[in-house]
């Protein structure tokens, strides 16, 4: 089982609508601002790669939770971070790189708790705000829309394989906070980020919309072995996936990459045959 | 070292005023509605004793981010539940818990994450929304208040030692959610909950309140031996500490029991002698 499936066994709980995307959205003020609201849970033995430093673990863990709000168009304004450590003297160097990674997208650490634990585990919870327009989901993908997205995708997971030039991607990878908010203001019809990895991130969105996906066979993958692997299953990578018309990216002035279109039906296709459903996934045995 | 000593390590990166409280605030409506966050980090070898069950566990984690929206006044609206899972067949009855107890004091899950982890482990967030006119700090202690507390301090603490008369009040603690917003209303000066005790809380909102205080002889204990020193020191309940003009007092319509007066100074002294301060805390050894 992993945390998908696992996450169907309670959708009924807390409702099908408000667990479909990364970020929970409360009027803020009604009819004109949302707040979204996220919370992330990252530890040691399967986040934190080794050799990474204490100030990288909290500079990624703010990152996570502000890729999220990123994601569905809106300005990240409070973190919240809460410890479990294994040694008290990690605390203030993950402090550090959380509050660095919060001040650097425009958000600010007003709290959190601190907790011993066995195992170093770091759960960050972010707040923000967006217009009610400029709100994005998974869900809003329409037929012809053109499939975009930021940053290098398999970066992150090349950097883990040990390309040594990509460690950086995958240990302070950069949130896109202000490429999201563009991005929403220039008319995205759908949004998600692909923490998971592309493939898995398209299949989610497919589903979200009620659409399917034609990938392009030229992609701008990484110049590795195996890139088009990494681009399209590999996870860690902060970047952003959206559907946007054709009219209005051509109004965009944020780089992206152009990797298909949305088309009738579900699932991933390239080059006539299925895009495999897989990618980051927690797993219980 | 323990959680207390290790936050004065990174206080400055966050601000002083910013980590007196157990609750972030925000101006939502300005001037008029201020928004709390807190979050807080259980896990089951420090936090879940054995013979609790999974309901209980995801019941207790809220209760525990409740109280702390309760101790400023405020209304809990949102709360975000994060769990790391040793067996996934945990998640469903910790999430009923914590929907049951979010539902039962006006609140309502709105998202969260799922993660695989060695050690079952709990994150709950929660928002909340108070006037800013009864926002409650544990500054503002005023000399000659009397000092108040709600529900039976030491009853978690007797539960967890075996008496099982006090079970429930462990595992199932219930939130000062509707009391602390009239204990608000009638004008108290300063407010806690005394999740780590009696006395080391006391202590705390001394500090940040420049006073000192004196506990009556007479105290509301359980009919247990060494009541008081459970009614001074044990953990693990969820009433509120508050101190009040006696005025306001004789208007307050919530049962609470009043030990003790605020004087100049600072410690906290009972029969002439000074009170211990200590109480519950993560240690690292």
């Amino acid at each position: 089982m992993d945390d998908r499936e696992l996450l169907e066994t309670i959708r009924d709980l807390i409702g099908r609508d408000e667990t479909a995307d990364d970020c929970a959205a409360t009027a803020f003020e009604e009819g004109k601002i949302l707040q979204v609201a996220t919370t992330d849970m990252l530890h040691e033995t399967t986040d934190f790669p080794s050799g990474m430093t204490e100030w990288e673990m909290g500079w990624m863990s703010v990152a996570v939770s502000l890729s999220d709000v990123a994601s569905c168009g809106a300005q990240p304004t409070q973190v919240l971070v809460a410890v479990g450590l294994d040694r008290p003297e990690r605390l203030r160097p993950i402090m550090e790189g959380a509050v660095a990674c919060a001040e650097r997208y425009g958000a600010k650490v007003v709290g959190g708790d601190i907790d011993s634990h066995t195992e170093l585990t770091i759960v960050t919870t972010a707040l923000g705000l967006v217009p009610q327009e400029l709100y994005r989901r998974r869900s809003g993908a329409k037929i012809g829309d053109r499939v975009c997205c930021t940053g290098t995708p398999g970066a992150a997971q090349a950097g883990l394989d040990g390309f040594t030039k990509y460690w950086k991607n995958l240990v302070t990878p950069e949130p896109q906070v202000f490429e999201g908010q563009k991005i929403a203001r220039a008319g995205a019809t759908a949004m998600m980020d692909v923490s998971d990895g592309i493939a898995v991130s398209l299949y989610d969105m497919g589903a979200a919309s009620g659409v399917g996906f034609v990938l392009y066979d030229e992609l701008p993958t990484l110049a590795i072995a195996d890139a088009e692997k990494y681009f399209l299953y590999g996870g860690g990578d902060f970047g952003l996936l959206f559907t946007i018309s054709q009219e209005n990216l051509a109004r965009l002035d944020v780089p992206v990459s152009v990797i298909g279109e949305v088309v009738e039906g579900n699932g991933v296709v390239r080059g006539g045959e299925a895009v495999e459903n897989r990618g980051y996934a927690h797993v219980w045995g």
